[in-house]
């Protein structure tokens, strides 16, 4: 005789899977007449009815954890702040967050997505440090996930990433709104999606303002403080009738070199030479002097995103409908703009 | 005469003791050399040595899973490293790390340790963000556990913390051994243990130099850039006779305020002050100009030695053995010292 299932003690006993499921497994809170739990319990003793473990696991009783495996997120400086969100939206829902750093190991990823798999974790989040482009572990196939700061190669999941074109284009606004006609962007040389879509939000505020594009006033470099003060250099040395009269820097830390380069020009900020960032980098931007105007990434309310649209999966009330969201990333003004210097 | 140990077999053999557990307790997948696997069993016959049959039993029942649990270092820039070095360590044994983040919230603590235990991790490493002073939540009663960065109240857990007497002295024997005689002291306002142990170290190495300790040398502030602004202007703007010839600086970001101060008192680095820091935070000290020469916490090492001590515990090896052990912080040369001013 097959073993006897849920579906057979609801049969026998004349009450519905859901009825039979809270008797049987003692869900607390539920108004059962204690008549119905006796018929149910006769009925499950008559099949020698015992628990699939396992299925409860997965069909009944979620386990309230949801699990968090990202690349570097945990281990850099750059994007904790992207835990905090998705931790404090899953107490929204009464869930915990499990962590896993992957270290961009794929083979170390695929025992951890198997960890987080064999923990049951009601679903997961697929979090990159920054933007990019990915086609998602297999591993991950059969399980409710979200990918956070990537979109997928394919399409299949639902993601959400930053806005950097409206970021850039929010960066430059307030230089064009300042009085800035000659502005430079100090840029990142390496290819990921942010170096485009940063540049074409840099356009596209030109466009909006009717000025024009110059390749001449854009200095690409590696995107830290030593490639932010070279490519900085190499505009602030020009003559005054040429020199970029505010700086839009691809990051925070490139925009730290920028003032260490205007420091060496003789320029001061925002007196002769206005400067933005993007990513709002508190550990830089507050710290420096003037304070940094920069354009935050939305690393908090990306990581509360991620965590309702899983829960949305995890509920079944977002089956098929995947979602690609792009999140705002607002200015954060401080000290670094001013109006253009009177020549 | 006692029992043999893996130490026993693993000092004999010449061998780690990872590998020699890999060996004697046959884990799969290992590229061990035959010849190693031979002298290593040769060296536990030689010693007798018999495994811990309660070690091996609870081996049996391992999840391979380390919980980590910490109040804010997934989520903060400062201490990543530390989740780094667990990892790596970790893997050594063939273990994964499940991480969670308390943000320093009691009840969410609790829950999470117990959703630790739930799902049966091995042992627990409970980690501050920086050198506390604390009594561990009674959740962990009962599994092995070690703090990190962090010492008990009460015995009862093995610790480790970074040695900041020893670094605060490394850093000032660095300026003394470059000539400086009168060295100010840009300090944390905060009654942590770093700020009583760093000024203790900077003692210290006067003491050892046979100098004098001033305390109108020492300038107290909030442990950020703003701080470090403000009471490096307290010490750089004295007559140059009463001017320190170099500061060391509670932490890099009060390092990074001193820099600003020099600036604006029109003083180069190093040639007319020369500055030390404290961290070695990568984003600050390699991005400041000239490069920041600094003491690093060993955050990666720390980790490293969290999970090996708590692996001894879970091995048994352990038993009744609490050891609290002091990193030493080394220093990291960068371009932020050089000899005193010719006066």
């Amino acid at each position: 005789m097959p073993k006897a299932t849920l579906r057979d003690v609801a049969e026998r006993s004349g009450f519905s899977i859901t009825t039979v499921s809270h008797v049987l497994n003692d869900v607390p809170g539920k108004r059962i007449p204690e008549a119905t739990r006796e018929r149910v319990r006769a009925a499950a003793a008559e099949l020698a009815y015992t628990p699939n473990r396992l299925a409860q696991g997965l069909r009944l009783r979620r386990t309230n954890t949801l699990g968090f495996i990202s690349d570097h997120i945990a281990t850099s400086p750059h994007a904790g702040q992207t835990i905090l969100g998705a931790q404090d939206a899953a107490a929204d829902y009464d869930c915990l967050l499990l962590l896993m750093n992957s270290g961009s190991d794929a083979e170390l990823e695929n025992r951890e997505i198997q960890a987080l798999r064999d923990r049951q974790v009601d679903g997961i989040i697929y979090a990159a440090e920054y933007h990019r482009v990915l086609t998602p572990p297999a591993a991950l196939a059969g399980v409710p996930a979200v990918l956070l700061d990537a979109r997928p190669a394919d399409a299949g999941f639902s993601s959400i990433v930053p806005d950097e074109v409206g970021g850039a284009a929010t960066a430059v606004k307030e230089l064009i709104d300042h009085g800035h006609r000659r502005i430079g962007f100090v840029t990142n040389i390496t290819d990921i999606p942010a170096t485009a879509l940063r540049l074409a939000g840099f356009k596209k505020a030109l466009k909006t303002a009717h000025r024009h594009f110059s390749r001449a006033l854009v200095v690409e470099d590696i995107s830290e403080a030593h490639g932010g003060f070279r490519a900085a250099r190499v505009l602030l040395d020009r003559q005054p009738a040429d020199r970029p009269t505010a700086l839009f820097c691809f990051n925070d830390r490139m925009a730290m070199g920028a003032y260490q380069a205007a420091a060496e020009c003789g320029l001061r900020i925002p007196e002769d030479v206005s400067i933005v960032g993007f990513d709002n980098q508190e550990l830089i931007a507050a710290s420096l002097r003037p304070g940094l105007t920069t354009v935050a990434l939305p690393h908090y309310q990306m990581g509360q995103w991620a965590v309702h649209a899983l829960m949305r999966t995890v509920e079944g009330s977002a089956n098929g409908s995947l979602r690609s969201e792009v999140m705002p990333c607002p200015i954060v003004r401080r000290g670094s703009v001013g109006p253009p210097p009177r020549s």
